[in-house]
């Protein structure tokens, strides 16, 4: 056994870890901060589905940086721990014994898949989207000769990886159990278009329907088809399963750390949890809804960078309380040349919440005048409560705009805003960059909103 | 005379003028709203300078629609209203008698000319940007076979116009007072920058100097030349003035309505003049900042908008309170293919209102990880006071998402955020749209702020 000793330990090395790690040594230059991480090499998570078609082409181009780490002495150890005894404050890595005084776990997420489809992970041509470069390399190489791609789950890691396949030239069916694709964030009318987008590229969506067998015809451990609910047979080279992550806190559960909603480790606003030295950020941790309160099953990199940064600040001492209690889920994403953008809660999540709501929308374009050569259609939906007007959800579909538009749209939400401080609200247009300013479509929305209230 | 009635009479048919009059239509949709505007044909004033370039071409493409109004039911004039009797509520335009409840000063504002030049505009070959059809058509048409054009003023009407003619092949000098181009909006190592990037497309920049006198050599009555306070001669077949613009506020002070800051006209937070059945929105209202409170000459089509919808919803009761004091000067331009947004105060201005300041910057890209093909040079500056950690004024260089970004700065300013507040933002980032979620600018020189405030 090689005794090694640490300040803070952070288990895990994706962007909770990572963020924790940078926050941490930033407010204690004088503390040893160690990262266990289980990958020599990490990859960018959120990039992952680009590694498989034009965009990225290859899990070289994923790589995460380790240089910012690096350069401000962070130490690296790449190994599992296996165990921890949480009295002693020793973690148990490989033939390392590592002592430390503040623990943070940043352990992530692992794929969920159906315990009636677990089995079949055994099949070959049967794969998660494991965020693992050595696991991706094996799929992106498997890949390279297959053609027909069934892909189960349309959240945006499935779509984004069907796009991508098909951007090669794959022929790519996606089977997904709700009407449309993407609907955990987008209402039905806004989801179609993307999947009509999708079908434009060839991608196939097949709805309200479930992959109950995977199917290996010739009994040669090579999968060839998928078969579903619906009795329907879909052939298939590969089976990817994008259905979802769950926590990952295996080691937590392990040493007697309390689990919150949906398995993840519970913590409070400064990402701590019942054991004030222990702390869990990111997946691995317990989120609910920002609107709903209800637990929430988003896992997004940037809710994962913002709890990094409060516990990075909270360890020796508490330095600014956690902004937000629940995540926006706030997330954007490309079909072909169009971005999609959510947060907040969709008009049937909110039904669905028993929140009373009214609904504004917007369409025009990002540019003005129209006649500007790379004009975009852009639409806005904002959802507001009926009583006061608060500001609840967002959704927008436009030009690469979107990814930021959905930011200011995040920060009215947490914000508890109503529709008429977004109706005052100055922004900035210019032709080449943004809508009219006499048209802005977060402004066009909430007066929309306005005037069903008055209305009612 | 002719008479005719209405309840509303909006004066002007610009932003402020046009969504004063929707929204007073939508809140009143019994009432008869009437826009009297001189123009038959109005232009989108914030993209003239694309109608002398290749971005539009062509001034046809940069027309404003009256549909919405029109669908409306809101009643249009073309003419000059040359008197208004404010006792008895009847303004006359030409042989028409306009009787009204309401009234609604839109008049927005006019090029401003150095008192020294302004004899000088009678040259054939010199010019300001009028907001006027006819008359940037006539420019458009004289500079068809010229090659030499001076502009004087730096701004960000003179930078976009000296781009756009660049395209087209001529020989663009821009002549200004401060050291660098745009600098009212952004500090020297930003500005300087901009200035860069548009001496790469031949666009060249006198600072630190001033036109004295503009030179018509053969006393034929057509421009030759400028000369500078520095005794510099700089050749010119056109010289375009822009150098600002002044409320247009004939009208209001021959029937003596009260004028405030800079001669703009005097209103309220409702956009009422001292006799509440009158109101002021746009350019030829008189604005204040929002973070140094000083009179502010800043004038912006999306700020009018916010006023005009203010104005049109406090006319018969007051709907809601404009939810900002002041302008936070927010804007976003281009300079080729990379937009320079700003809002609030830049360091100078801060320095010279005596506020205590901290700077936070950061360098990264627009996408994640860098080797998104599309990846663009993405850097933010925030400026935030010294005690408190309030965010007053950001800057951004980015690619086209900076003019979305901006406005989420501008949020922030409007809701006196500070540092913290942004440090635990939830933001949506995805690789083909964004910066990466553990390295979003604004968190980023945000997390720079706390360390120096850490320090002090």
């Amino acid at each position: 056994m090689q005794k090694t000793s640490c300040d803070v330990l952070v288990i895990g090395g994706g962007p909770a870890g990572g963020v924790s790690a940078v926050t941490a040594k930033m407010n204690n230059p004088q503390k040893k901060i160690l990262v266990v991480r289980e990958q020599e090499v990490q990859l960018v998570p959120c990039a992952i589905p680009y590694v498989f078609g034009k965009t990225l082409g290859c899990s070289e181009k994923d790589v995460s940086s380790c240089a910012m780490a690096e350069e401000m002495g962070i130490s690296t150890m790449v190994g599992k721990i296996e165990d921890i005894n949480m009295q002693k404050k020793i973690a148990y890595c490989c033939d390392n014994e590592i002592s430390f005084d503040k623990l943070i776990f940043a352990t992530g997420s692992t794929p969920f898949v159906h315990a009636s489809l677990e089995h079949s992970l055994a099949l070959q041509g049967v794969f998660t989207i494991a965020k693992d470069k050595s696991f991706i390399d094996k799929l992106d190489a498997y890949a390279k000769d297959k053609k027909e791609i069934v892909i189960v789950g349309s959240g945006f890691i499935g779509v984004e990886v069907a796009l991508e396949f098909a951007s090669k030239g794959k022929n790519v069916t996606v089977i997904g159990g709700s009407k449309h694709i993407l609907q955990n964030a987008f209402d039905h009318e806004i989801a179609k278009q993307a999947e009509e987008l999708m079908l434009e590229v060839g991608v196939k969506y097949i709805g309200r329907d479930r992959v109950t067998k995977i199917i290996d015809k010739n009994g040669d451990g090579i999968v060839n088809a998928v078969e579903l609910k619906s009795t329907k047979v879909v052939d298939a080279e590969i089976v990817i399963l994008a259905t979802g992550y769950k926590p990952n806190t295996t080691l937590a559960q392990k040493v007697g750390v309390s689990l919150g909603y949906y398995g993840g480790i519970w913590v409070d606003e400064y990402m701590r949890t019942q054991n004030h030295d222990v702390f869990a950020v990111g997946d691995c941790s317990a989120r609910r809804d920002f609107i709903t309160k209800e637990p929430s099953k988003v896992m997004l990199a940037s809710t994962s960078s913002a709890e990094g940064r409060i516990a990075g600040s909270s360890l020796y001492g508490i330095e600014y309380l956690k902004g937000f209690s629940g995540t926006i889920a706030i997330f954007s994403t490309m079909v072909n040349e169009t971005a999609f953008a959510s947060a907040g809660v969709t008009e049937d999540q909110a039904r669905a919440a028993n929140i009373d709501i009214v609904v504004g929308t917007f369409s025009g374009v990002n540019r003005h005048p129209a006649t500007i050569p790379d004009a975009h259609k852009q639409f806005v939906k904002l959802i507001a409560m009926k009583y006061g007007g608060q500001i609840i959800g967002g959704q927008i579909m436009g030009g690469l705009e979107a990814g930021e538009m959905i930011n200011l749209v995040g920060l009215i939400i947490e914000s508890h805003y109503d529709i008429y401080k977004v109706m005052s609200m100055q922004v900035a247009t210019q032709p080449r960059l943004t809508s009219a300013p006499t048209s802005y479509p977060l402004v066009m929305a909430s007066v929309v909103i306005a005037q069903k209230l008055k209305n009612i």
